[in-house]
């Protein structure tokens, strides 16, 4: 039977729980946010004792369903004030779904100072003293648990932002090789971990793909279909396995949509240097993955693994990063990029939250932009936790509120991510309305806006806009709900058999008679209990709109400014 | 005729304009917030080119009815998010007022760097550039424009923090020696100034109760006789004229009302070193002023000038201020205090919010409770915009999110000032819902809670509250559209001929017939403007709320917690 595993930080008490019927049919995001919603007060302190931390692995997490190995980590955003769904791959998610772990609660708030880790087995759970790990990053303490119990486990950490409640402090877990860089980086969830006194979870356990499942061979066939229909797919096939996520940087800037020099043009002449093309050579060269699954099971192994000048390695450089750190603060060195990315990972920073912050930073003129050196160099500032290192960990709207900057590219307090939303604008949509704040996976438009993947809109044009985002939100908080990484979604917006393959593979594992349509039904009742929350957290439509500078500055090359209507945003959610 | 002073500071365009019909009848809060409801933006970027800062004299400035020189000045302000009116004494409201001058609007926002000057007579109105005046502190600004001009000119300006767009940053003009410390510090509206690019506002005017009365002799007759109300009155005739608003200090802490180590206590065991009679001692002592006018005409005098012992004089040290400086970070000394007082009040910082972020910065470690030069060294870091001094000119939430701290006083952003809200319960009521952001002078139920003005309603218990602060939040709106200090209302509580001889002088001013009835409603309809604009802004009842600490830790010594419900909260505005 699957267990619900609740840990009160108050009291120091671990259990495990049965699964209330409620909750049965829920994974990953859809019980995270579900539990949320049930049990955090909308108006709580985020890093105060009514706060919760809710781990889940999506619903066919634990089995071979090919790149199913995703992490939902979920809570009140420090960053946003509202609800927040934070997702990762890593080894943790096949490992709790092998082990019937439905969701780990995190709970209560230590009177105490000192920092705890939680020790999972298939023997039991318990929380010890970790004092010796505290203000330790996140590459040590991994290695570090991996040295004192075996290099098979799975470590969720927080590095020390996160001991120091930044509000853009994410928590890590690492893939097979033992990289702690498989992040929940977005809107604060390794603060709020940090809130609790918990420095570490250690998932002990050797198993990956054992999760239960009703009709196997039912199930293998389904798998079996998925995983053809993903590598036939020439996104999910070829441009991810070949170059990752980074192969975006030229496509990018060659749609006039890249974010240059903190949102202030839309091309940059050495996008070239920090892509995914020039990535694959130099990795390769130094022995590095130029092509590497984030978690077991991954068929379309989009990361990297990237050996640094100095001999570390920083794995993966994504494409986000990649922008916030190169053409975002106008740096074209892949080692500089290379540096900011492992500094982040090492202190448990978010970093398309990092960058934006830095982008403001420079735009305020506390560094220069284009200087690699001085980004380092204030990124370094976190760890020590000095009022600049504050600033940065507060993120981008704290910084900008500090230094009175008005070009601030951040949605309820959240950065945006690589796509401006002046020539992408389904996802300026996205970005808008979300419940997660600036987000550019709650929907990624990008698809039919720029790869021509699931149709074409004008990413131009505010035409299609607000129904591309709305349908693209709904499929989005499904996918979030089953352990499966977003990407599954450019070959099943192409291929019609790839919802109802998904739905087989769910109806084998659990036994049910879900249809297509229930998907359909389970995004839209997630979109709708983030909402409610949000709502409660005295959320309005004022938040789910674009920074102004988007509707008054005319972004380059396209001469587009961010134009979708109030009234059309608010038509996203009117299901 | 009236005029209004419209200044486009994208075009550097300057011109006076006829009242519109709607806002004949109106003035200082009842205008400044119509005028913000009408012309800006509820989602605007505070400090973009949408939001405008207007500034009105009231509807009695410019007479000599007693203590009727109160300016009010308007916006969206950057700390709160919200509609912001603050209200400051000085010199500048009665000129406004004899001129003839409703309201002076800024608007529009210039594309160039430059400091420019509003220069004011009764010749016209004139921009002029400034570039002189950038940088320096509000002392060396009054003193240079009353140089260049001449001593009678009122010199509205901001310092440095008003420059550098913090969101703490406030407004300031001088009394009738040139002291430049009558402040409109709340809400951020220096930044709002500063974002316009305007140093400085002279009114080179030597009229101060010239404005145009229709029926002089009722008025002189109302005038009068309000005068005998005000100064029949123990608190207004004599407890205020003695001590000034210090004279709060030891009867707060015998209240046990006196928020003590960032709001971990009630009561300070030094806070008569602090207070009113300690301070009048010193003052007379060094030759400075126990009793002050703010602004001329005034006859309760509850202001001073204390002399410090570098010689510079400090003018006033407000209770408010004194609090904040000195039980909220347990510093005893009164020069010390003074100090911190003349950083502010020359920088351009509002002392509460200064002295409420510096307490969050105590919590944090960043400086010692008790260490009266760190607090003296962490204030001069605004003037140089180094990183800690960018937190500090944040303001106290800014400052909690950067350093994850929860005990963070504040309501929707704004510090919350001398009074605990666990123990001056209807207060609690005032800073949970006014749309100003937490403001002891929106509803100022100490009143009643504690001086036994107007009644009684015991400051611990919940009963009552809420009609307590809904009247007074009421109350107060209309009275600050009239001009006169908030003050007055402890008179008018307690003497049935207040209200009434109001309305006399009112109506003898502007020929109208208006009743009590009318003055009651023109304040409900401010709060209703100032709500609307909020709501439009994103707000919600959610916002209507005192920070969790109030209501989960017991303030000693009356072992309270803020305990009125959230349902009773969301009736105040039930009219």
């Amino acid at each position: 039977m699957p267990k619900i595993l609740r840990v009160n930080m108050t009291t120091k008490e671990v259990k495990f729980e049965d699964v209330p019927e409620k909750y049965a049919a829920l994974g990953g995001r859809g019980l995270t946010s579900q539990m949320v919603l049930d049990d955090v007060p909308p108006t709580c302190e985020p890093l105060g004792e009514f706060n919760k931390l809710v781990i889940a692995p999506g619903l066919l997490s634990g089995t071979n369903a090919p790149s199913s190995g995703r992490l939902s980590v979920g809570g009140k955003s420090p960053l946003t004030g509202g609800i927040k769904e934070s997702n990762a791959g890593g080894i943790s998610s096949q490992k709790l779904g092998s082990m019937g772990i439905k969701a780990i609660v995190i709970e209560g708030k230590p009177s105490e100072k000192g920092s705890y880790m939680l020790k999972l087995s298939e023997e039991g759970a318990e929380l010890v003293a970790a004092d010796d790990l505290a203000g330790k990053g996140t590459y040590d303490v991994t290695k570090i648990c991996r040295e004192r119990f075996n290099d098979k486990v799975a470590v969720i950490t927080i590095g020390p932002a996160g001991e120091m409640l930044m509000p853009s402090a994410g928590l890590t877990n690492n893939d097979t090789e033992g990289n702690s860089s498989r992040y929940a980086g977005r809107g604060g969830l390794g603060a709020v971990m940090g809130s609790k006194g918990l420095k570490a979870i250690v998932i002990d356990c050797n198993k990956t793909f054992d999760a239960p499942v009703q009709d196997s061979d039912a199930f293998k066939v389904a798998a079996k279909k998925f995983t053809k229909i993903l590598l036939d797919h020439p996104v999910c096939g070829q441009g991810l396995p070949a170059y990752g996520t980074n192969v975006l940087m030229n496509i990018i800037n060659e749609a006039g949509a890249l974010p240059v020099r903190n949102f202030s043009k839309g091309r940059f002449d050495k996008a070239n240097d920090v892509g995914g093309e020039k990535l694959a050579e130099v990795a390769k060269e130094r022995g590095g993955k130029a092509t590497h699954a984030c978690h077991p099971g991954c068929v379309m192994r989009c990361s990297n693994v990237y050996p640094m000048p100095d001999g570390k390695v920083c794995a993966p450089i994504e494409y986000e990063t990649a922008w916030c750190f190169g053409p975002n603060l106008e740096i074209s060195d892949l080692d500089v990029v290379a540096k900011l990315n492992y500094i982040c990972n090492d202190v448990g920073l978010d970093t398309i939250e990092a960058g934006c912050t830095l982008g403001v930073l420079a735009e305020a003129g506390v560094i220069a932009f284009g200087d690699g050196e001085a980004a380092i160099k204030a990124l370094e500032e976190v760890e020590k936790g000095t009022p600049l290192g504050r600033i940065i960990g507060g993120g981008s709207a704290v910084a900008g509120k500090a230094f009175g900057i008005t070009r601030v590219p951040a949605v309820k307090g959240q950065g945006i991510p690589a796509y401006d939303p002046r020539s992408c604008k389904g996802n300026g949509v996205t970005y808008a309305t979300t419940p997660m704040g600036a987000d550019h996976t709650a929907g990624y438009a990008v698809t039919a806006n720029i790869l021509k993947v699931g149709g074409h809109v004008d990413p131009n044009k505010s035409d299609g806009q607000v129904e591309l985002s709305r349908n693209l939100q709904v499929a989005t908080a499904a996918v979030d709900a089953t352990g499966l990484c977003l990407f599954v979604a450019f070959a099943v917006l192409d291929n019609p058999e790839g919802v109802p393959t998904i739905v087989e593979m769910i109806n084998a594992q659990y036994g049910t008679e879900l249809t297509p349509d229930d998907v359909i039904a389970l995004g839209q009742q997630i979109l709708k209990v983030e909402r409610e929350f949000n709502a409660k957290a005295g959320f309005t439509k004022a938040d789910d709109r674009l920074p102004e500078f988007f509707t008054t500055e005319v972004l380059e090359p396209h001469k587009t400014k961010f134009d979708i209507k109030d009234e059309e945003l608010d038509e996203v959610f009117n299901f």
